[in-house]
């Protein structure tokens, strides 16, 4: 399998980066400057649990087209105000809602990109905007090759176009390309469109308490425990 | 106004790479394997010589979008008869389509983009489509922050989609983004839609003899005799 494939596109927001502890530390220390209290791991989650939805209005039609940023600040309204950042200037808010160009890598993402990137094209594949991702990068110091955005298809995944769309551009076909992400659902519709599978596991993307999403054995082409693993198993 | 700009975004065919050395070369080789002689300078501009009339088929709407490798591929056919090489095989001649996607970078490209990287986003505004791009990349070492082609717009330069797309996927406005090209009526087209400008010197990018673009004094924000020397006058 592994002599087929061409490029890895990665998945970015847990797989790669860790947004819950990227997000709660910046909340936290902006809370922090204005003297408020709270629960800074609940208010990344449920920053984060407004995207699926926010996500789900764009692709069934109910809003246009709107970037990743655009539908982070629209959430954080409502958290911002559930945690106590209602009264907050709109430009700190604004700022805060760029802690997602920022966030953190998990600790074997860089060395493992980088070993995978000897062998393969790598690259993004994420909901995550055009400029978001590209600045990540920079900030963050993720060695892609491209960054592909589900920006570039005015669709989000798990439509089809994503996925499609990622190997057309690469000029390859499904096949030689795989998707590595640690949600299924992501990997699962990847695979119904013809791309090889890595599922990555991060048990902690949603915090310190451990959340092993169902996958059954031999779904996915590959399981790895990090991203170095996946350089390993790939090399 | 070095302050103000926040990405530059460079042609790539002739800027950033020798495609007629990188053409000559491969012509060169592959002529010499079949003992065929000819003149692979000549041969370089001629295939070159196609690529404008070919992208105005598109721009006109007289052919639907096609890639470049597409269109070089086209040209190729009647070059390739033209100069004696209209009798290889098919893979032969598709094999020297992709010598753009490995064209060599000039001597001060790689030390020039490096030192850009630090202080600004790089990418790539080319008509070259996206996987030539990121091969291309790959294979010379280019460090872009991402590659943007004409491709993710379906509209090549000089339309203006191209240079306005290119800022509005980096999040920035037009006059927040330098187009860095060795063609003036590229930069022209820029600076009619609010970019800032940096003309690069190439006078040897049609081969051996000098050519000298028509440029007025005063024209772009910065003449450079090269990358290098641009990342010093932007540093």
């Amino acid at each position: 399998m592994k002599q087929s494939i061409k490029a890895i596109a990665f998945d970015v927001f847990g797989t790669v980066v860790d947004w819950h502890g990227g997000i709660r530390a910046e909340a936290a220390a902006l809370a922090g400057r204005h003297g408020i209290n709270g629960d800074w791991a609940r208010f990344a989650n449920d920053w984060r649990a407004g995207y699926p939805v926010a996500m789900n209005r764009v692709r069934n039609g109910e809003l246009d087209w709107t970037r990743i940023d655009g539908l982070h600040r629209i959430i954080l309204e409502q958290v911002a105000a559930d945690h106590g950042l209602g009264d907050l200037p709109p430009a700190e808010l604004d700022e805060l809602n760029r802690a997602w160009h920022r966030l953190p890598a998990w600790p074997d993402t860089v060395e493992g990109l980088s070993r995978l990137k000897r062998d393969y094209t790598i690259t993004t594949l994420s909901n995550g905007n055009f400029s978001l991702l590209t600045d990540m990068a920079k900030h963050t110091g993720l060695p892609w090759d491209c960054i592909i955005s589900a920006e570039l298809f005015h669709h989000y995944k798990p439509d089809p176009e994503t996925y499609l769309g990622c190997a057309d551009l690469l000029g390859i076909e499904p096949q030689e390309l795989m998707l590595a992400a640690c949600h299924p659902e992501d990997l699962r519709a990847a695979r119904q469109h013809g791309l090889r599978t890595a599922y990555i596991e991060r048990p902690h993307e949603h915090g310190e308490k451990a959340r092993w999403p169902e996958v059954e054995k031999g779904e996915f082409d590959i399981v790895a425990t990090d991203i170095v693993d996946l350089g390993r198993q790939m090399s």
